[in-house]
């Protein structure tokens, strides 16, 4: 009807560019006129692949999440597959009150998965929102799958982790390395798997310089911004001269206990964060922090789950990460220096 | 084979709670040895509606989509509505050169509009990364849609904006209250729809309060922090008591000001913001802003949808919001009154 290749069509109704203006617009009013609908996913099925990957988010409000997303999204679209986006929203729904229930993860999660099954993507991506060993993603789940920010049970699902141990070490590194010794720690909760490792490598850098290690001075939070301002209460009063909180939102509580109680941060006390939100370049003085890799964690789990597809991926993977066992990647952070942190002399 | 109803089967496949765990475990058991996959589109094509709406976002990484996004699920899954989000990543593919330019959007939006209409979803709604006039989206496109964060051309789809001018209005009326005379304005943009109708509320406040507005005190940043820093160097020089930036990122370059050149926030010099990010908390002094209403925004769009969509919803529509033209809803902020003002005597 109108003149033109299939192909042609094709293009302009995927949205392709390189096709002139006058043809695109006859093609367009003959598809209104007739009402014709291209039904991709019967399209599919003749050639097998929907080219369809489904990101699963266990909740897109989490500050990690979505620049993993936005990172993971930009690779499958470089190789054409288009994208489908699932949020299970547990922590708007649930608070904290899921991660020990795996029911409430379950129950969310299997219509989505069922879902997916029936519309036929090649592959999926799940984020999680906090580091932790996922169980809800059955082991015979039929579709390629790829765990980013957590790793599943006897690594069953290729996963892409944060290094957090390295965080650690370095952060620790950084901190003796000016001159500091009596270092506090304002830890996350204490059954979580990013406090345990981080924890590990601060051990081992306190160790390598030559500093006994205090457990006193490790006080435990819960990441949130009041825990950080009572630990760092406690800390002071044990007279470290420098505090390392395990994440920004916990430094912003010792800023507030620095500025409520007349220590001039970086001065008096030397304090650090960890994971480089956004908040953290709005602090005064700016923050030291260590900076997540998320981007490239959702460019990796991408690079997995497109390479078990089948298709040509770069050499990436083996590039920024270090591959630790089968199945699990991890990915460490990089330390940025601001003024919160002083030498001591 | 179970010797269960349909209708159980189907309520553990969706996951649904209150069926015994002996029995859950045995429909399990039977799908996985059958490979049984229930057919959602297939049993959604026999009774029409697919209980299926997709969100489309222009861009997941804006710090009000997420908010905006996670109200309007919560308000479809309560009707016991599926979700599929798609993400076009514009900011992220194209940073700012999109925004006068057509053709990107269209190129991105048009394939996902043509796959929405394919998998037969029942609504769409829209979520604009900043407000304006959007027109993208097909005058007659199929499916019944709802805009949020931004309008329409001729308010064709029905739309939920910012109440942008009372926030404005709000603002400098506060200021006024607290004795400041000489107040000097970081705008947006000047070709933003945010920044004509905040500016044109300011206005009216100092109208009001029998103030002469000084056009010399309006300059006009880009919303980055940098350009607050430089406005509010050029205000300093010009006498201002208080600086009101139209958003927070722009107040965080104000303070930057304030900083470095010894002045006391909250006492020699008052900052205010607009938007209450997450990093306006972090600010020290506590900064006075104006929060968006993105919760509320992302509700009543799901509300007007599901009402279109024939299903009982509440009058909350009518409760928070004024409709001001048939299509176009408006929502007002609240003020967040911090530490950054002073009262002048």
């Amino acid at each position: 009807m109108c003149n033109v290749s299939a192909s042609t069509v094709s293009n302009i109704l995927n949205g392709k560019p390189n096709v002139g203006e006058a043809t695109r617009q006859r093609v367009l009013e003959v598809v209104r006129e007739t009402g014709y609908q291209p039904n991709y996913y019967a399209s599919n099925m003749r050639r097998r692949s929907t080219r369809t990957i489904s990101i699963i988010a266990e909740d897109l409000g989490q500050f990690s999440t979505v620049p993993i997303l936005e990172a993971a999204l930009a690779c499958c679209e470089e190789r054409d597959y288009r994208t489908v986006i699932m949020n299970l929203r547990m922590y708007d729904k649930w608070k904290d009150t899921w991660y020990n229930d795996e029911t409430k993860l379950l129950n969310t999660l299997t219509p989505v998965l069922n879902e997916l099954l029936s519309i036929k993507v090649d592959g999926v991506i799940y984020i999680a929102g906090h580091g932790r060993m996922i169980k809800c993603l059955p082991k015979d789940f039929a579709l390629p799958t790829v765990i980013a920010y957590a790793s599943s049970e006897n690594n069953c699902f290729p996963s892409v982790i944060l290094e957090d141990e390295q965080g650690g070490y370095e952060m620790m590194n950084y901190l003796t390395s000016m001159g500091h010794k009596r270092i506090g720690i304002v830890a996350g909760m204490a059954d979580n798997v990013h406090t345990a490792k981080r924890l590990l490598g601060c051990q081992k850098a306190l160790f390598e310089a030559g500093i006994p290690y205090n457990p006193e001075w490790t006080k435990y939070g819960d990441w949130e911004r009041t825990s950080g301002y009572i630990c760092t209460r406690e800390l002071v009063k044990n007279g470290v001269t420098a505090i390392w909180c395990m994440n920004d939102m916990m430094a912003g509580g010792a800023y507030d206990y620095a500025h409520e109680h007349g220590l001039r941060i970086g001065k008096d006390l030397s304090i650090a964060g960890y994971d480089n939100r956004q908040i953290a370049e709005f602090f005064y003085p700016r923050l030291t922090t260590n900076e997540l890799p998320l981007a490239q964690i959702g460019k990796t789990a991408a690079q997995i789950l497109l390479k078990a597809l089948h298709e040509p991926v770069g050499d990436d993977v083996e590039q920024t990460a270090k591959e630790t066992e089968d199945n699990l990647v991890m990915i460490g952070g990089k330390m940025i220096i601001g003024d919160s942190v002083c030498r001591l002399e």
